[in-house]
């Protein structure tokens, strides 16, 4: 590494760099930047946008004495740089190397490893709380919070919090690119370094405001809009009603005027918002001219243009052109996202009928309860969510639509392994926690074609809520099946008598497939089955594991509580014992890697599984039949 | 019924009523509350503080096509007063009676089951797009919530969706009594009926400020105390920042002052907050100089005195006293709450730490990441919740705590059946979803002694989240161990060869005794284990499952992968293929009732814990024997 970025192994590098240097500094980052993403794919856009801000935190204050907590932490990649890591961008989000997000491993300047939104500033209220009480009254805390994630209810429970009182030193940096998300704001950036000069805030507002169409109710909050320009350059109404100091707007790419405005707020010894306007995508034109979302999160691509490398396709795709088509059929579907409507696919239904969208913002609970909401005014709701953040929207699914038996439809994409994005994105909880949902339906398509059948029959369920799950990625090739179990498909029926059941869920089932092959080859007949709903199981399985020796389950998904365990239950409570074997992903927190690495490293595969029940009924059979006979 | 309230069928009967007779009408159903309350118990506080606030709803709107839905249904007595549901409250929350929350069975002017708080604003958005949608230009959609559930992040989510632009003819009135919780503001309520007449609204607010000490800072908001008394007086500027017209602060008692305000609101066609100033406890003395909640929620009382039957000593009582002695040799610990200090016990470690304890309002989601911030300062947070309210902050727990692997200690109150208070209040779901957490462990106490044992353990545990569960009510007789299994406590060793093995969870482990005794007159010897920590489970479990004809998981908890699933997976994973049979709460919404009556119904006593077990015995008697010899 050579450059300016070559001698920073640490904050007070970047302290010590006169600040005529910081622009070269800034130039060397991108420059990295663009060459890792270009190679691996990761969070580009967000992360050029902070470049300055990042170099601003870290020269003011004094990581990681005064933590810096990243909401997000897909924006934590300048912040990595400037912490000595600069090295691991050569393997970035590959296995073994740099992880995407803040790493507690990785660094001792990294708090918080979790990647779900608006996080940062309960974190900070906590922090900044057990310092006080500790007598370090002398450390700040430092939260980095998009504007996109101030959306979410428990930032505002945080600023609530934060604001009650107690007078913390909690620096509050709201890095505001005009929501983090689409649909984009298009052109704002390219006029925002010119704005200061030539242009009054309130003409640039005006344009905004114009560029957006539906505006997202914070972003006029944040800016003022509807009070004005006098209130958007004095302090800031809306924060100061919570009692919180206000600085900003700043050019967030205006590194000294960055430093100043960070100084002043970390003297003040109390909690304020530092309001710091940026650029996504700033300094890489194929970026900044990148309208979907500025290469929030692109695959790698070439640099020089830009382009993105076909991805062929994907799971979202077939949902996304069977839900316009449902649309077109049922005039009482409406779809919900919560910030994401491109990466869902519901950017296609928005489009052919943008009466029956909703984005709510990164606002799973609210997503949930107004689907309720519009359930019970006789719409049907699709929420469209990657599975892992359904969780944070547990119990207003629990509760708001179950309870009330109401017909909402979620759509869970990402389901299961998801690979290089690490531990908080995997989506392995779903299959898990939905169990114990009373009334609530899961199906799990195997193909993209059971996934448009699914979708159907989904949709067309009145008396309760449903949930439909799907992987990360290509779609898999369809398997037809050879037959029919109850409601499930029987994929394959060994000739003869057969000895075990694989009960493939979703995906799952072509690995079963797979095995089947191998464990003919041991002498072991096996009958595959893929449930389709997974959730009632179908009373057919009960009889079909009566007729084999050995019952296993595969599913992407964690091992704990999962459809093996449901298989289990429906067993034992039938006075059914023959014996189970579930397969699924271990329960712990996953170290990133690609999906098929990871399926392998944790016996997912046809090969593993066939092993596996190789020895379990090995093992059943030197158990068990001595002291049967 | 006689009187004016005897001629009320429905709305319309209060609507054609003079104006003059209102004060009347008010005046029988206070009575009428504090008479159903005394006998029953119930939310009487809250009632007696939206009598006139109801009656106004119910004249100026036209429920049920224009729907009314109640945040947190405990305030919505009044509003089944006036729709015909008068007669109910002779067996109110009794069994097979009327429920203590709107419920759609009862009425079709209830919408919402759900008593869970801060959601009322996201249905309300749901059902205005809905009714938008379906051409229903004229219906309006009413939302009545309190100051203290405005806290909750996702009715800032809401707000946030509500406000955004569409023209939602959206009704919110706030039904503000100073926080609907503890600690009380004390004399507030008897200052505001002398507020418009006597005294300057400024003074008030100054009078109000004094007496709450630590201000809430949405109270400060809400109410402007920071921006003096011309902003209070002028449309609010919180709210007008948020897009929302804003009328108030209105005297919620003043029944014609609440009719022309909602009048007002309605006409308005779009968005309107209406804030209604508002007493708990109103009307009725005890309540009303009830320092600590107002009645908010007491069991049966005397209505001459207002004194309650005392309750004995409840688990409560046992974690709060332990607690206490834990931070006084522990400097470190730290506790909150979620706008619950009394009734989680915290109160007394208030007392004892004001230093170390945080009311965060109805805002689960901050207190769990806020605990996980004070944990990574260094500090042993302990969480105390109702164990239903915890699905709010799943994803909080899993990925801000577990993965983090923090020192949290969460404290779950009312696990199990709870009973009268309806469905959403049962805390069935805990031990089940919690199962999926990584490095999680869990803890359940049989009874006090084991439960300030339990907690000990819990907080020396310092490379990860605990959980400790216990029940509503009267806390357990102590049952001493009879030995040791691992870290499990044996508590009953049958003489002779044993059949079956009961686990027993918490203080199902007396369940399981008493069912022992039982079964031993039918010829099966039981022995009984106590696991105290059910996640993760005892590896002694597999040699002593193995030991045994048949191993029975009993837990107050859903049957749906619960620790009865979690034992059966451990010896699957064992290749230990004796057979396992889970007793626990059916997986579906329960009705009202007492505990014990519940208990009764779903067969978590001794006795149907005995004839199921006998039944499961014979069964596998007839099925297995032949086959082995």
């Amino acid at each position: 590494m050579s450059g300016l970025l070559g001698s920073i192994k640490g904050p007070d590098d970047v302290k010590r760099l006169a600040a005529e240097e910081l622009s070269q500094l800034a130039g060397e980052i991108r420059d990295l930047l663009v060459d890792s993403c270009a190679r691996f794919g990761g969070h580009l856009g967000p992360n050029l946008g902070v470049v300055e801000l990042t170099i601003a935190v870290h020269r003011v204050f004094d990581s990681p004495r005064d933590p810096i907590v990243w909401d997000t932490g897909h924006q934590a990649y300048v912040h990595k740089l400037l912490t000595g890591r600069a090295s691991g961008f050569t393997a970035l989000k590959q296995e073994g190397g740099l992880s995407g997000y803040p790493s507690q491993a990785e660094s001792e300047h990294d708090f918080v490893e979790n990647s779900h939104a608006s996080t940062a500033l309960s974190y900070a209220d906590g922090l900044a709380k057990a310092f006080k009480l500790r007598g370090d009254h002398d450390r700040t805390v430092v939260a980095v919070i998009g504007d996109g994630a101030l959306t979410g209810g428990m930032a505002w429970e945080a600023l609530n919090n934060i604001a009650a009182g107690e007078d913390l030193p909690v620096v509050i940096v709201v890095n505001d690119n005009g929501r983090s998300y689409s649909p984009t704001i298009g052109g704002l950036a390219s006029h925002l370094s010119s704005l200061r000069v030539n242009r009054r805030y309130e003409d640039f507002l005006d344009y905004v405001k114009d560029k957006i169409g539906n505006v997202p109710l914070l972003y006029d909050a944040l800016h003022g809009v509807k009070k004005g320009v006098k209130d958007v350059l004095a302090p800031q109404v809306m924060f100061e009603d919570l009692g919180l100091k206000y600085v900003g707007p700043i050019d967030g790419h205006d590194e000294q005027a960055m430093e100043a405005a960070l100084h002043k707020a970390r003297d003040f010894r109390g909690p304020v918002i530092v309001h710091a306007v940026t650029q996504k995508g700033r300094g890489y034109t194929p970026a900044e001219n990148h309208d979907e979302d500025q290469f929030h999160s692109p695959g790698a691509f070439d640099r020089a243009t830009g382009a993105e490398k076909p991805k062929g396709r994907i799971w979202t795709n077939v949902f996304s052109e069977e839900l316009v088509r449902l649309g077109k059929e049922r005039e009482d579907l409406v779809a919900i996202t919560a910030a994401m409507l491109h990466p869902t696919g519901l950017n296609a239904f928005a489009d052919a009928y943008p009466d029956r969208i909703y984005d709510v913002g990164i606002a799973e609970q609210h997503a949930l309860t107004s689907a309720a909401g519009l359930a019970l005014g006789g719409m049907h709701p699709v929420v469209a969510v990657y599975a892992t953040f359904l969780n944070r929207a547990f119990d207003q699914l629990l509760m708001d639509v179950a309870l009330h038996r109401l017909p909402v439809t979620v759509v869970l994409d990402r389901a299961g392994v998801t690979g290089d994005d690490g531990a908080s994105h995997n989506g392995m909880w779903d299959l898990s926690i939905l169990q114990v949902v009373p009334g609530l339906r899961i199906a799990v398509p195997r193909d993209g074609d059971r996934l448009t059948e699914l979708l159907r029959e989904a949709v067309e369920v009145t008396d309760g809520p449903t949930v439909l799950r799907f992987p990360k990625g290509p779609v898999a090739e369809a398997v037809e099946p050879v037959g029919k179990l109850g409601e499930m498909d029987l994929l394959r029926a060994p000739e003869g008598e057969p000895d075990v059941l694989l009960v493939g869920v979703g995906p799952m089932a072509q690995i079963c497939l797979d095995a089947a092959v191998l464990l003919d080859a041991q002498g072991i007949a096996a009958t595959v089955v893929d449930p389709r709903w997974v959730k009632p199981l179908d009373e057919a399985l009960v009889l079909a594991a009566s007729a084999h020796k050995l019952v296993a389950v595969v599913e992407d998904n964690g091992r704990v509580g999962g459809v093996g365990d449901a298989v289990a239950r429906l067993l034992r409570d039938a006075d059914v014992d023959v014996p189970v074997r579930t397969y699924g992903i271990p329960q712990e927190f996953l170290d990133h890697a690609k999906r098929a690495a990871i399926l392998g490293k944790i016996g997912l595969t046809g090969q593993d599984l066939a092993r596996q029940i190789t020895e379990a009924v090995a093992k059943r059979t030197s158990h068990v039949e001595p002291a049967r006979h």
